[in-house]
């Protein structure tokens, strides 16, 4: 190794505000994955990015170091076009598991790798495993030869994986170097990158129940994905969406499963739907599956209205081990014991939900996990959940907690009282899409 | 633990430029002593000080953290005034070695624990080592009595002084978080500060033979010193000094004792002698031990006059163990094998002489240490070293090489080659002395 290429000096580099080379930065990511840094150096280097920031042009080449550090799925078995969508977490966001059968019955393949929920907001593996049998970890020719036969799955991430993310990812949750918009780029864009997908659009979300909390910095995140990943030869859209109140009617696991199946029976809560036909219509203009906007919200109507998506959904379920009557029968899905509505004290219009407080409600039920390695409840949360602006009577239900147990549930009342307010002031709906960036 | 006092929230709190509080600090601290703090935490956290800086209130809080990590001597059997002297380190800087005795002579105890030389710079232990017999390890009981007794004791760092700054040094060694003032300034006082002295005066050097290239940085440094020393109760002054050439005409080990030998009685190079006697002064001010810088010089140059200066060093050498004979007879410190003239190969003027060169010379030669457990040759090294602003004549030594091997020699040779100019204009001797802080 020459002596430039020493952490310490690439590390002083980048603290100097210097733009580093490709050959520095991958020497970083390599050191990241073999250990030839150790972990001081790398979380020295991660504060010194932090705190000085990377050029779009650095992100990419980060990016795709980190990407390069494990395996890269290879679809060329797929003769669909393949597009897949990235949403960085909301309370209640459930739009992968119906968004992913309804475009696949467009006809676009969807190979779709995801995570598992941390702190307040839920994961898509944990929502699928939810569902009697359902199997998560495909090995990669079986998560091959399922996107070419039904263009449809729903995988979790593999020790293989971009490994260099997993290291540094675990180093910024204790360094206090997570909200940094190269690094969670990197991070985000890696890993879907590497599942073969030939386009990309992002759901970036923002307010009190999003991983980013203010609209500036989520915009300046949206932007840099788009320019990064379309430099590295994917093509990327970004929708910005606000998170103040629980997308839809549902939170927990098994009760977000149940929603979505609603959704693709063509009965999905209104904003749910708006977010959902916002993502698939782009993921079907990049794939050119679609012309225009319209054409593409109409071909994803019509596969709701037809079945075709729920099909699709059944088929990829049956395909990984799971029990697709779910689809039909969506009581075969977990129950809590416990199912309280709860009640609105006085009568009038719903002011606000607050997402925040109702996922850490949930996670109180035992719906999510405080660390790594807890335990899920997939049964527990909150159904008909109203939304911001509806009336309301009192007594009527603001909505059914879902509990195992009464003293989770008494606590949980509390929390509720404090997250859904009541008014006398008429308010207007939230509007959800904000903005499609690229 | 609060959860305040999670070391990823200290860590946000720095990183978004806020000021730390007591709590925060001392937590920060302890981790690094008692291991509750992972290194990667501690590393990011020196990263995000070395970007956001801190406030002197903030710097005192951490130097007395570091002090309170560890061992401090308690000197209250010592009746003299105390001082000691801190030097950032510079090629050839001998000063401590004669310094220190000449202070003692005048009726201030001087006890002083100092470190050993790593990278170009030389360390007073390993100086002291080359005097046979010599031991710088003595208990912290020994150290108390001899300081008493004589009034002078030279020793090492022990395991149990300041380990915060231990580990901490090492972690900023490999971090690319070295030169940062607030985390320098600490390193130096809480060390200084645990021997027990009740006043200090600091040579903090600049130019490319120093630790600090640039004046104004060195300027920064001496005054953030200043403040938190005089702020945290022991008075302290700084003399800010130029370290372009090397300071004296020796450098090596040995030959620096023997050059320390010469200062002390009287014949000592005229620009170590301006620094010392600068220094000295300061001490005997800040004891008020003299009223004047007038009084103080006078008194210290009686010491020398007078041979007090020199048995005091005598005195010093035996109650360590070592062989006391050397200050009458230096031919018995060790003397290396080859001992070669280099000399110029035109006649004019010294234009210049590169310490920084010079050290890696010297290194070369082995006096040195490129890595922390690396031996050191103590009898080599170079004497007779030209100043800029000598007339020289073609085929007069520059210098006398003194080394172990004709290899080293021969690489040495075109080393000097490079350092020392040698050309027809004349050009005046450098002024070292530039200005006093406190």
């Amino acid at each position: 190794m020459s002596a430039a290429l020493f952490p310490q000096h690439i590390i002083a580099r980048k603290r100097d505000g210097e733009i580093l080379t490709r050959e520095e930065i991958v020497a970083f990511v390599r050191g990241a994955t073999d250990g030839s840094w150790a972990d001081y150096q790398l979380s020295a280097m991660l504060m010194a990015i932090f705190l000085r920031g990377m050029t779009p042009e650095e992100t990419a080449i980060y990016t795709e170091a980190m990407l390069r550090s494990g395996f890269v799925a290879d679809l060329s078995n797929v003769k669909q076009p393949k597009a897949d969508k990235h949403s960085t977490g909301g309370v209640g966001d459930k739009v992968s598991l119906h968004l992913a059968p309804m475009v696949a019955a467009c006809g676009v393949a969807v190979p779709m790798i995801s995570g598992r929920g941390l702190g307040h907001t839920g994961g898509t593996l944990d929502k699928l495993e939810s569902i009697p049998g359902f199997r998560v970890n495909l090995s990669s020719s079986q998560y091959r030869e399922q996107v070419a036969k039904i263009g449809l799955c729903l995988i979790g991430q593999t020790a293989e994986l971009a490994p260099a993310d997993k290291k540094l990812y675990a180093l910024r949750d204790v360094t206090g170097t997570v909200e940094c918009v190269p690094l969670i780029c990197a991070s985000i864009l890696s890993k879907k990158m590497a599942e073969g997908t030939e386009v990309l659009v992002g759901d970036v979300k923002f307010g009190r129940g999003a991983f980013m909390k203010d609209k500036a910095h989520a915009r300046e995140l949206a932007r840099t994905l788009v320019t990064v990943a379309t430099a590295m030869g994917t093509p990327m859209r970004a929708v910005l969406t606000a998170m103040e109140e629980p997308l839809g009617r549902t939170v927990g696991n098994a009760l977000e499963v149940a929603e979505s199946i609603a959704c693709l029976r063509g009965e999905g809560p209104a904003d749910t739907m708006a977010v959902t036909y916002a993502l698939g219509e782009q993921m079907l203009l990049l794939t050119k599956t679609a012309r225009s906007a319209t054409e593409a919200r109409a071909l994803l109507e019509a596969v709701v209205a037809d079945g075709g998506a729920m099909r699709k959904f059944g088929e990829m379920i049956a395909a990984q081990g799971g029990d697709a009557r779910v689809v039909s029968e969506p009581g075969r899905l977990p129950q809590a014991r416990r199912q309280v509505p709860f009640a609105a004290t006085r009568t009038g219009f719903v002011q606000d939900v607050d997402a925040l407080q109702v996922a850490l409600a949930a996670l109180r039920l035992g719906a999510g996990r405080a660390k790594a390695d807890d335990r899920i409840d997939h049964a527990v949360g909150f159904s008909g959940l109203v939304k911001v602006g509806e009336p309301v009577e009192t007594g009527a239900p603001l909505c059914v907690v879902h509990a195992s147990d009464d003293k989770a549930l008494a606590e949980v009342k509390e929390m509720l009282a404090e997250a859904i307010k009541v008014g006398a002031k008429p308010v207007k709906p939230v509007t959800l899409i904000d903005e499609i960036i690229g």
